[in-house]
């Protein structure tokens, strides 16, 4: 399929510009400019930034692109990693990031209500004074709830606490066609037809764009408690992992580090974490005595499989520390090799649970048929496996190199019965691979994407339409011989 | 919309016979008989009924129906309340219950495979083993896990542990047009393009037909205690159901009834319960510990709320019997008026949860101005509400009480800010309903069907497409004057 430009005309501006007034549209060079990126590998830049503050102005703004067929992006914090908010068709990014009042939050009701530009963190802050929460992705500093919704994230407690498809209880959308609609309820149960609103979690911005979302929340934990194992062989932190599952225990985080990532958060952080073959984070929060059994009972697991590192703590301190040194993994990688540049790829695989051991394992193995690096860590109590590929980005051999090693990655990930994104989404830098995954059901997200948007015109080449490698539109300068010019 | 027949003639049975062989289709009258009914209160007779035992005889036979134009009616054990499995436009019954092989049961990886015949109870029975359950309905003892994900129903756990649509991980599934194809994962998390598996729960059998369900499991607890606590005012009661959310504690199971519900329950099992304008059953599971803490909290708030009598129990027996009491709730109410049938109708309204006393009066109060009884009870913690209506089925005007009255209590529900359906689904007997409460997005949910199943030939005119009352195709012999003849 040839990618068909949808651009937003000078007319088209002057027709969104009359619907939103002057001061909430951007068409100068250096606002668009910045809008051409998000945290991923893509870039292309849009005719137009557009700041809508209702669901009234989204509307009109979609109606107008149906009329004159121009693509719409929805935006939140950009910090999604496969290119979604990518204006790849051109036309106009809606920046929802002003629409950010949390409306409600009702404790009697288990629920709250919140504008899609809400930042994750922020929401938190304001559930923490009723002892709720709900969930976020790493980037929760800045990941916004609609964002979030859209790509169905999660992040290290989904095996206990689930992810974003758990949580929307309903929501207020605008469709492709410019009709305002409610999906879902205020209620924690609802059969009332079509589960639309579970539908609208993870279609990235090309059913709808999400307004208004009811959550569920869910309790903060009275105590948190962490433990800390290392393991000679990797193998043998894989098994403990599904012995707790198993046990049945369900820590609220289980992360697995393979013995590079360990040298890569020391190196980084100076936490002094023991070196080894495989590393476990593994933390039990909930009720005090249920925090102690729990934690009693990881140890003997990991002692069951021969860990030859223990530690455990309390202490609220050491266990943000342990905590902040996996969440700076991505900023450890890159000092391993510092001048090679982290590309978001092979970023967010998921497995069986079980299958974690033998991921981690294939994943170094092909990392080392390459020049390139492919350290691998993750989620491992839910069986979600981040990496992503070190390269040159001015050696185009590195980039084909990474062109092969990722798609052997996905090849392994889909023997192992699992999936080529667990959180971050298809967008444009999975694409490939999610036509292997789903090739079976993609007729039917297709059907429903043209029943929904018979246009194409919200977020288009998304997800099942994009069918190039992702090596096209990179936000990187390099030539590519044989491929299309990237940016 | 007129009711167009979708009938199966001679050639196109001869047709199925080809596909299933002579012992799995059945054409008698008196097999036909008994597939025309469900738990409900409507009926249609089919013209045959089939016995599938693989996704690709379910093929054939789908692919026939769209060549010939007759329906085919997924059914799995009968059990739902609103008509789903009735063939209500002719055509082909599929009974499921022949698939009802446990394919896995993998507590390392979190999850079960199972057939869509296998029994809820037979699951659970399973999976006890490993220590693990699903949450299932009242009928569990005889719903199939097929219907229960064509439903997303759930149970009086649902506050706690969720419906369906929560432990539905993946599935197969054969769609209308033929092809057999598989959403979701074996993983715990998806982020794989639309969430097609959730969009599956709650279709009703319209979207496709479930051939193998994949889902997450529950740990189970490990005690569970139960408190009961009677109140002069519903509303307190009420408030309490509230307060213990608020606080948080989410009990396992939070049952309110009403003063007529409780004498029904003392009348026809001999409980004993203290008499009262409003009772709550609560239990609390989990790690023994919280489990005494939670009960504490609980007592607590029951006090402030001036509750007169309180009971605490941790025998197993007693907590058994407790349930048991709310569980036969639906026979009990019979006894009130023995004269009169119970029927189907206002079963499972949602309001959110500090709406439930609100809910509850009201519904008492609709019940005051008509000679037919609407005894309120239901899942208080989720605030999923029961009724059912006790009528002289041989009385024309109390059938046409009925549907003043219905009317009256699904505008109270609405107006509350709750969903016609918490868990039974819409079908036939609330499609009238559905309609007032997703005015704004059955146009989208339409769009879908006609895209997955563009010669509507699976399980046609139900949910969206039932544009009549209620009061067509009764299964009870009265004439309604002005009414379509019932069977």
């Amino acid at each position: 399929m040839e990618l068909a430009e949808k651009r937003a005309g000078a007319d088209s501006i002057n027709a969104i510009r009359a619907i939103v007034g002057d001061e909430r549209i951007r068409t100068a060079k250096a606002d668009l400019y910045v809008y051409g990126f998000d945290a991923g590998m893509h870039c292309n830049i849009p005719d137009a930034v557009v700041r809508p503050r209702t669901a009234e102005e989204i509307s009109q703004i979609l109606k107008l692109a149906n009329e004159r067929n121009f693509a719409v992006v929805p935006r939140g914090a950009g910090t999604a990693l496969c290119g979604h908010a990518i204006p790849i068709a051109g036309g106009v990014v809606l920046d929802l990031q002003g629409m950010n009042r949390i409306k409600e939050i009702n404790p009697g009701d288990l629920l709250c209500v919140a504008e899609p530009g809400v930042v994750c963190d922020d929401l938190n802050a304001a559930l923490k004074k009723y002892r709720f929460f709900i969930p976020g992705p790493a980037s929760s500093e800045a990941a916004t709830i609609g964002g979030m919704a859209a790509t169905n994230a999660s992040g290290d407690k989904a095996l206990k606490y689930g992810a974003m498809r758990d949580y929307v209880l309903g929501m207020q959308a605008v469709m492709p066609t410019g009709e305002i609609v409610r999906f879902g309820t205020r209620t924690l149960k609802n059969a009332s037809g079509y589960q639309m609103e579970k539908l609208f979690i993870g279609m990235e911005g090309t059913l709808g764009i999400i307004t208004e979302i009811t959550l569920k929340m869910a309790p903060l934990p009275e105590k948190t408690a962490a433990c800390i194992a290392a393991f000679k062989e990797l193998v043998e932190a894989g098994q403990t992992v599904s012995d707790i599952i198993a046990a049945p225990i369900f820590p609220a985080q289980l992360e697995i580090m393979s013995d590079i990532c360990v040298k890569a958060v020391n190196k980084a952080t100076g936490l002094g974490l023991p070196e080894c073959g495989g590393f476990l984070l593994i933390a039990c929060d909930g009720h005090p005595e249920q925090v102690k059994d729990e934690i009693r009972k990881v140890k003997e697991i990991c002692e069951k499989n021969k860990a030859f590192f223990l530690d455990f703590t309390e202490d609220p301190k050491r266990i943000e520390e342990l905590w902040k040194g996996r969440k700076q993994m991505l900023a450890s990688l890159s000092v391993l090799k510092p001048e090679f540049s982290t590309i978001m790829l092979a970023d967010d695989m998921a497995v069986p649970i079980s299958k974690v051991p033998d991921a981690v394992k294939g994943f170094l193995e092909i990392q080392d048929k390459y020049d390139i690096y492919i350290p691998p860590y993750g989620h491992a109590g839910d069986g979600n496996l981040h990496t992503k590929v070190l390269l040159d980005t001015e050696n185009p051999d590195h980039w084909h190199q990474a062109e092969k090693a990722v798609r052997e990655i996905y090849d392994l990930v889909l023997r192992l019965g699992g999936t080529v994104t667990g959180e971050h989404g298809v967008a444009i830098s999975k694409a490939e691979y999610f036509f292997i995954e789903r090739a079976d059901s993609i007729p039917f997200m297709r059907a429903i994407k043209r029943a929904l948007d018979p246009n194409n015109i919200l977020n288009p080449y998304k997800i099942f339409d994009w069918d190039k490698s992702f090596l096209h539109n990179l936000r990187y300068p390099v030539q590519l011989a044989g491929k299309e010019k990237a940016n």
